[in-house]
């Protein structure tokens, strides 16, 4: 009872679902997903089952099959079921199996949904299952991101289960009389996982018995400041990036990041999608005084220091050096710089010479045809 | 050779100090402080050695202290030593040891260097230290603060090598043939973090073999990260807070609140130091539309909702109900209001009744003495 009233708060407090919505309850069979079933059941939810068989074990995927089938006939639910070729698709794709498991079976129940009317995908992960997510992602290093951990609701998937322990769980099912079925691919497949669930969290229990609540509301207050952060670091990237240049992913201006407050931390926020640490940003932004010219390289993406500009291009498929023709009445329509042509009649030449950093003049008497736009080349060299 | 590189690195990437800085150096006689020593000294460094000896494990306390005399003597260093009754005054303040020993030892450092003139206070903490502190703020469940770890610069405090492991610590020490004390204390008192220490870590270093690399990298993100929140906060919050108000700590303006994004996040960020969670402050903002006069406590605290504002007061303490006497010509120093009283001379009363909800007409003839200025009490009846 206590594990329902767990549930029933869950579902309100997250605002998963209503009364009025279709749920679509994905049951592998063991007893996560058995006890979800039976407790979105007992709080009198429309319910319908999908059930995967990945083929992965043999005759104990068969046997999995049958077994949520037959759960499914004796709750009287309608139940779905599909068969994967999972070794042929990760093989194909060149992915892990788990990877390919989740691809199948995620791209599966959201066609289900589409095709059926219902509305949202229920998914057993538990509290403990939590834990493991966020110790493992600070194992590598997945920073506040990584401290999210599961949440409850993502868009059309839902986790009534998350606020309860495995070891509630257990006991639910027990005092319940429920059967179900043991994964035996839960310790072969998981290594890392399951280093953390055996050997790390029982340890940790013994410091803070209620770790998985503990990590479970930093896990919310991180999803919370997540969307803060990254709201704040819209409007820091706004006054950042500037209107596009030709060939460029982004054009970045120099002086206001300059003078921007934790400028290192929003260049990371920018550059990170493409590759960059935030080591590879210190390095730059320590640089922003220097001369330009120096190019930063992160996995398939190059940084340009220019003058006032951050120029990031994708490195590979660089087109061949752009050129623009003009002329003093003809501009391409893709004229990418402030530069303009303008003449100037005088009989005096040396008159009119005032000396500017953005202006050049050129004797029109000694040129002809149409001028050419294009980068500094080695080899090019000007005096003014 | 490689440790001295990574210490200096690690000195020049956070600005630690520079070689005019005069460094007081923490020995406890353990391998780190002593490895700290030596390899400060070899970066020709200017030293002097500061030793506590805490009296808490008898005999051993004063060998330690000989130990770090006689280090400071070959190496002709200054040293500074002092004794400390820690069980004592951890009796006095009703503290544990280690927190006295902390509080005593860091008073004393300050002083000296104030007194000495010298710059920076270096402390032995390692890259094991800072996983273990993440680790036990996690299992705490410290958030996001906590998932900085421990800083290599903080204020005067600095700790050259943080980003060194235990182990890399051990080779030097061994290639240097370095001899140092084992701290018996160790085994003992830090129940929890060698609980972390010798049983959680390690099975995560079997996850990913650089794990204290990575979480010092994180962890100097999430520096970043705190004080980037802490800046967008900063402005969040002063939108929130209106002009203060008599016998409360904090007001709070309900209507810019509710259009506020992320509201129940800014509000935790202003209620969290005063006890309040993350759960009442969710509380608070489903409230924020609802009916007046409702109250939220947390351990010493107590906000009201009112109409317009959240009022925060301690609790406790409570100031009797305070009054404020005035009249047309004088108003209290501590006048709280922008309630002002006017005199209007007319010889036909009703010509000048314009209704406005801010404005209340009283009939100058038939009231005599001072008016009382004090808040709504249960029995208060008004009619306009």
């Amino acid at each position: 009872m206590k594990l329902l009233h767990k549930v029933k708060r869950h579902i309100a407090d997250n605002e998963l679902f209503d009364k009025q919505s279709k749920l679509l309850v994905t049951v592998s069979g063991g007893v996560d997903s058995v006890v979800m079933l039976n407790v979105l059941s007992e709080l009198g939810f429309n319910l319908s089952i999908a059930h995967c068989n990945f083929k992965l074990r043999g005759v104990e995927s068969d046997k999995d099959e049958n077994f949520v089938r037959n759960l499914a006939m004796h709750m009287n639910l309608p139940i779905y079921v599909q068969e994967f070729d999972t070794e042929i698709y990760a093989r194909n794709h060149k992915i892990g199996i788990q990877e390919a498991a989740r691809n199948l079976r995620y791209a599966w129940f959201f066609e289900l949904i589409d095709e059926n009317g219902l509305d949202f995908i229920n998914v057993a992960h538990n509290a403990n299952d939590n834990t493991e997510t966020v110790l493992f992602n600070l194992s590598r290093g997945a920073g506040l991101e990584g401290m999210r951990g599961i949440v409850a609701k993502n868009n059309r998937v839902v986790r009534p289960l998350l606020s309860c322990s495995r070891e509630e769980i257990m006991i639910y099912a027990d005092n319940h009389g429920l059967t179900f079925r043991n994964d035996s691919s839960n310790d072969s497949v998981k290594y890392s996982r399951n280093r953390i669930r055996h050997h790390v969290i029982p340890e940790m229990e013994k410091i803070n018995p209620s770790l998985h609540t503990t990590i479970l509301r930093n896990c919310g207050v991180a999803q919370k400041l997540t969307n803060f952060v990254e709201q704040c670091m819209k409007h820091e990237i706004e006054k950042l990036i500037v209107k596009q240049t030709p060939g460029c992913i982004l054009t970045i201006d120099i002086g206001t990041l300059m003078h921007m407050e934790n400028n290192t931390l929003v260049l990371y926020y920018i550059l990170r999608e493409f590759n960059y640490t935030y080591s590879d940003c210190q390095d730059v932004i320590s640089c922003l005084k220097g001369e330009p010219g120096k190019i930063f390289e992160a996995d398939g993406y190059k940084l340009l220091k220019d003058r006032e500009y951050l120029f990031l291009k994708q490195l590979g498929n660089e087109v061949t050096i752009q050129e623009y023709h003009f002329t003093l009445d003809n501009y391409p329509d893709d004229w990418p710089a402030e530069l303009k042509l303008e003449l100037i009649e005088t009989n005096n030449p040396l008159d009119i010479l005032t000396p500017e950093l953005s202006v050049a003049y050129v004797d029109a008497d000694r040129i002809s045809g149409s001028f050419i736009l294009r980068k500094w080349q080695k080899g090019d060299r000007f005096k003014p």
